[in-house]
């Protein structure tokens, strides 16, 4: 087996074995799966129970999703319920080296280091999505894809389009990353001019995990560009109210702390965005101490933020005095140059919503007033002419991920097991499904809750007849019907 | 104007004036109303918004909900809309009598007082229903209903049922309350064998607050006897995520203070059920230093209170280190005899749910070997024969409303906004409405939580254009999905 | 037995039975003193080790201390010990009736109630000092003395200072509560010129248990006035780190709660003082959802505050956003009208500090332009010519035991067996003990905590040998320095 | 410059220059350096007081202190005070590589890497104590200590009373650290045998900063041994009570989540001591949602700990239960080879007190049914012969310190503040102070805490004139009398 060099003449007709940063370190990445697969209780129960099956036997699946410990695990899960893998990251910081070489190792193809470039980035989204062709020359596509703020989706949907007529790739492009996209297409449209369309036929459907990948999905499916059922995992309650908040909740100051070491109590940390997301980074903040101001466009999240005892103003009124940013809205523009010109001397500024464009990243690097000092990998400092500075964590991508190795083990194998459950399903009732976005029923999400139980040692009460039948349920359950909300 | 006796000789032919337990209270009540209109911005928005118009002009409204004094400022922006209203409490210990004594005086019907009789609670409601006729003998039901908990609906469905053939008052009751509703429902037929289908043929809708009433409605919608349109106001995000959550954070430990000045740290408290009303509670006594534990039946809610530090175990787990217990469960016997002869010595008992079946009070009390001591209002003690003593407070009803004052202000300014704007809907659309159950609009929604922000501080941040596209929502909302779940 | 009247005329030659504001209330306070015994294991365990041989037997002991439920145990183990007992209240809102109804029925002179004028406060605090005197005419003083602000240790300090020709009571006043001291000062010289020397003259001892008092004692020691050896209960780490933190973490929302009813949440609340009673108060209002300000002249406090994320700044800088008011600094004019006209209309002013003088209230009551409206008892709103309201609680008395029924019996347990313990050590010692003020040894300290772990399940780890060697401490304690701060 | 290498053969003739791990990592140390500084305000502020005046030229100090990059901060400002430093680390984990590079690199000889043996460590420490003679051949030693834990005060007074014939040297050793020492200092009397006698005579005096090693002076001064006047800087408040709780509260969940990434939501974690460590421990696991239970032997911090909602309880009783264990008491034993066989599978063990051992580590190391697995550097799984594993941190070392870097910056400024002043009192006085254990007096502890107000925000209150005669203190304080315990 060979490590892939970064080929990018011959994008679509070889089948790469895999392309990691140092195959060495299959080792150290193998124990600390084994670790985690203690900590994964839903994954593993899915593996004992279906894995006999075989159910997703020979089916090629294309994931693109962090590139984690964690994503080891979901990824030795489909294999063992006989999934023909390929992955990449979704994030350029997000790989941890050792779990990928222990996968690679253990011959799945897989297609991440940290700290890749954008045209590596997304050279090897293509990898994971090159199959060989066991029947003849040419490569094959993903029959299922699990995507992680829907680039996958994306890069098939452009190129199908593409293929079809529509003039995006040659229109201005609003940021560096999109020109890279737009290069690879017409790279591999250039030799093979029906690929992306060859892969749309063998598609058979998609499970997403990140509400900014979801939004995606509902806009092409508003628009009727949709190609293929998708299910939306981040929906679940398991995934959503878990991963989004619990695992932001224990993760957002390991990363702002392996990078900067700095003290939170007694600081402002200014948190833009009450969702799920924010609320778990402000409970974070808060619990060491600091003083959390949020800021919101939703009046009903306000609320809660404001009932949760938090400050909520616009970040204009705390610019001078927040010592740390966090932008967690999955918007744009956040925070602009125009707000780090302004902030207090040292402050540090990050982002853990899916995209960097929260932060005007781009544009900050671009200024000419401003000089950039990088402390270390994924901390940089930036001197404004005033004299003051700002540090900026992980280049505005995901600071758990990139400064740290983000979200702990147990909250993810909630969301992994969401993520297997649609797969399954997908491929079970491919033959049914029709095109559009779902969320997985309650009873499966109620499943995975109660996969995660025995681990931690809850005991749940069982209903008596008399009190199902009071609340006109089922012993077994579900529960709860459509609007609530946990 | 003369208070009502409990004349239940002539149930269906007189229209009272009021009947509550001491009118002088009136200028004490009023004082606390005019100091609660500052903290309800939301209701004092809606009049300043509507008044003008009178959209309820006329209109007769029946309400059936806790007599406090904050739904004397929904009573009375009922009344600024043009609304005819006549009151009844939901709960026989909920009623402030300064409340009651203050809209009697202001010349509203209420029939409500602290400590009523079943036969009491459910004579008043019957007068809340009872309107005058203008226009000759007898008289008229409501032309809308607001309802806590779904007595009202449930007297008019059954009346109505049994006016055409339905023999359910006849049938064994399985509580002592009833058997009172039979009673009632029967001596009402003999005055006037067609009193709830007329009322019936006039009403145009419902709008329901509670988990508890909801489940009724769904219940009957699905059986096909529902005879109105509902509105759910408990599944606007502004009331469940609002009321039950911070509303009991405020007012359970409120409750169990004003009845016992028990110390709470250092207590170990048992959470019977853990929805909104179930976080907020743990959240409440947690907040004192109580070492909490929760029991659930959904795995979901389970694992959200194990991610909280929560214990999560069955009732029998906690029996004789419990040394207090809190139901909040809309469910029957999660509190049975034999575990209150379990507990231990000097345990404190309440509910915070809707019903006070969620504790065993009936068959408490019909225990032959137990002794039970009156302490004070609603603070009862039980001495079992091992010697074992429990406190049982509000006779297992609503403990904040049955020993304190129910939730706050603000919060209730939330809840009832939607129960107003609710109610302008019913009547603005009742001639396209059909019958169903129906959720508030999430920008109504928002609209509600926008009312309150200033009264607090809170200054929203608004999307600018390239946001608001990037997002695919309107710059003023509404901003989320129908998945959302806040 | 007979109530007293208030017969100012015989001040010193009378032993009156009691007086109450309500005899048949005892019954019920006797329902919850037997409910408080089981919640203060610390006094009971005294009781049981100490009282079969009597060692206070016929010793006349003076309490000026909060004539609560839990202070009537305090009372009933000083008699069971053998003293004979003289009580008034320290404070003229914080009696509850029922539990000096209870105590006056069961034999023990008390003279308190809920309401008391300056005159009525100061007569009970006479009569409390007025012991029969078994062997001829005359009155007999306090052996011991059971303090709480210091108010009897000062009449007797003055008394017998006027008496040898101290000009004090001829000087003006700086308060209205000074002037009625004085009068009733030179009432008692009048009729019996040497009272206060032959009260001196058998005085042994007093115990403190505030920190006011305390420092009133430390003055008094450093001047060479202190009349009698004094033992500083407030500085048992089981009083100042429990009762002071933990008894306001419970009682101070308590109290506002039950005098306005108002939410919490979301509210901007300034604590004004972090020690203590502060640290307990801004937990209180924290753990509601209320965004907390904290006001310190001392650096270290300040710094503490901000370790926990509260904003430290001035009270001036909170005017105008600030919602509601605590002072807890033991020190005047932390509120003053100045303040009070710039406050937030419908603002809350309430003082958990051990005198009134926190807040500005004689200055308040006698301003010009202010109207004033009780609201009920112990709830004014004064409204200011800019037509701001504010809302002041307890007349700026001690909110908790004002509005609510102050610390529950758990935590006063703790501070109440320190008490006792002072007590029996300065009668066992009375020979020995020299002037001044002391705090009780660490071991006792210790003991006191120990008495209370088995009500609440606490299992203590115990020391090995070779641990305690290791620590070279002994295994049954005590166990850390006196420089140890907890 | 060159590195020393570890030369055991000449101990007591040659001055070294530095030895560290590698001296390239000096640029990237000098870059965190200089962000440190901007958090360290009361150091900082120090330098600008006092540097002008070099009130410690030419004096020569050693320390003995974690070599991080606050360190480095504390060492540049002795050195900006006049010193001449020497420096090694007070534990075999706790340097942090690229700051003792930037020490060496500016110039100031120190003697630490991370991963030391224990030959290394004590080489180094002696490294530290020898300064070059100026005037002539052989080495002297320091005449002032700044020590964490008490190792270099150990060496000395062991090393002078063995020359005066003490037999320590000769006896069986305990453990294997206290072997190395025992060589050493045999090493270094057959070279030079007054060597210890010399360095004592020209030492005036040390600041600690531990708990632990305080006690061990307290013991000295006790035996009537201690040679030197010390400071006990633990015990200023701005120390124990913030670098001991705050900074535990930011370190121990840092050094558990690098070491381990384990999810702390849902866990029971077990804290073993509640002191101010300990509170700070428990605090850092519950923010994240963790169960915490908390062992103790003083009944005191075993209410508190009661009183915060923590399950207070032996050891024994968590095993099977618990998830992560903590040790942070100063005493031995906490944690014994018989409890790590009775945990749960996947039990993490970790120690945040000064020593390593609170766990039974060399026991477990000998132990002949288990096997050890390196994870990665400072984890190990220990594998029992029932198949059940647990994981253990840093070698049960401090977890935060060989796991992560330790307190963060901010209040690692306060601890150090008080040492400078500490060494800066010692100095000026070296001639009035009589041997003993002293604290600073209030005033200084107050003086640190205000150094650090303005960084975060503070605005402090001034006492008026009138305020402070009140309370009886200078307007600038101090404010608090000795029996405060904050």
């Amino acid at each position: 087996m060979a490590t892939a060099t970064l080929d990018t003449a011959a994008l679509t007709n070889i089948a790469r074995d895999y392309k990691v940063a140092d195959i060495t370190l299959a080792d150290f990445g193998r124990k600390e799966i084994d670790i985690a697969e203690q900590e994964m209780p839903g994954l593993m129960s899915i593996r004992r129970k279906y894995a006999a099956g075989k159910p997703l036997a020979g089916v090629r699946v294309t994931g693109s999703l962090h590139m984690t410990i964690q994503t080891a695990v979901l990824i030795e899960t489909m294999v063992d319920l006989g999934a023909d893998v390929r992955w990449a990251s979704c994030n350029i910081f997000s790989t941890q080296d050792h779990a990928a070489a222990a996968i690679a190792a253990a011959g799945v193809p897989v297609f991440a280091w940290k700290g890749e470039t954008l045209e590596e980035f997304w050279w090897c989204t293509n990898e994971a999505l090159s199959f060989p062709n066991p029947n003849g020359p040419g490569l094959l596509g993903p029959q299922l894809v699990i995507d992680d703020g829907g680039d996958v989706t994306l890069l098939i949907h452009k190129g199908a389009e593409m293929e079809k007529g529509d003039k995006w790739v040659d229109s201005p492009s609003g940021s560096t990353e999109e020109s890279v996209i737009k290069t690879l297409l017409k790279k591999v449209h250039a030799d093979y001019p029906t690929r992306w369309q060859d892969v749309a036929k063998e598609w058979r459907g998609v499970s997403e995990e990140t509400t900014t990948g979801v939004h995606r999905l509902y806009k092409m499916l508003e628009k009727g560009t949709l190609l293929v059922p998708a299910i939306n995992v981040n929906d679940s309650v398991t995934k959503s109210k878990f991963d989004n908040l619990y695992g932001c909740r224990e993760s957002l100051v390991d990363g702002i702390k392996r990078a900067t070491d700095v003290m939170i109590a007694g600081k402002v940390a200014v948190v833009c965005g009450y969702g799920d997301v924010g609320k778990g980074s402000a409970a974070s903040l808060r619990g060491l101490g600091a003083r959390v101001i949020v800021t919101e466009i939703d009046p009903i999240n306000a609320l809660q933020a404001a009932m949760e005892g938090y400050e909520v103003t616009t970040i204009e009124e705390t610019l001078g005095r927040g010592d740390i940013y966090v932008t967690c809205t999955g918007n744009v523009d956040i925070i602009t140059t125009d707000h780090m010109r302004l902030m207090k001397d040292q402050a540090i500024v990050c982002n853990i919503g899916h995209f960097d464009n929260e932060i005007q990243m781009e544009p900050l690097n671009a200024l000419k007033d401003v000089t950039k000092l990088n402390i270390k990998p994924q901390v940089d400092k930036y001197t404004f002419a005033t004299g003051n500075s700002i540090f900026v964590l992980a280049e505005g991508r995901l600071v758990n991920l990139g400064c740290a190795t983000g979200h702990p083990s147990f909250v993810m194998s909630n969301s992994f097991s969401n993520q297997t459950l649609a797969q399954l399903d997908l491929w079970a009732n491919k033959d049914t499904y029709k095109i559009g976005v779902y969320v997985l029923p309650k009873k499966l999400d109620e499943e995975v809750a109660r996969l995660h139980l025995e681990k931690i040692g809850v005991k749940l009460t069982t209903l008596s007849p008399r009190q199902a039948d009071y609340l006109s349920v089922p012993v077994e359950g579900p529960y709860k019907g459509e609007n609530y909300r946990y």
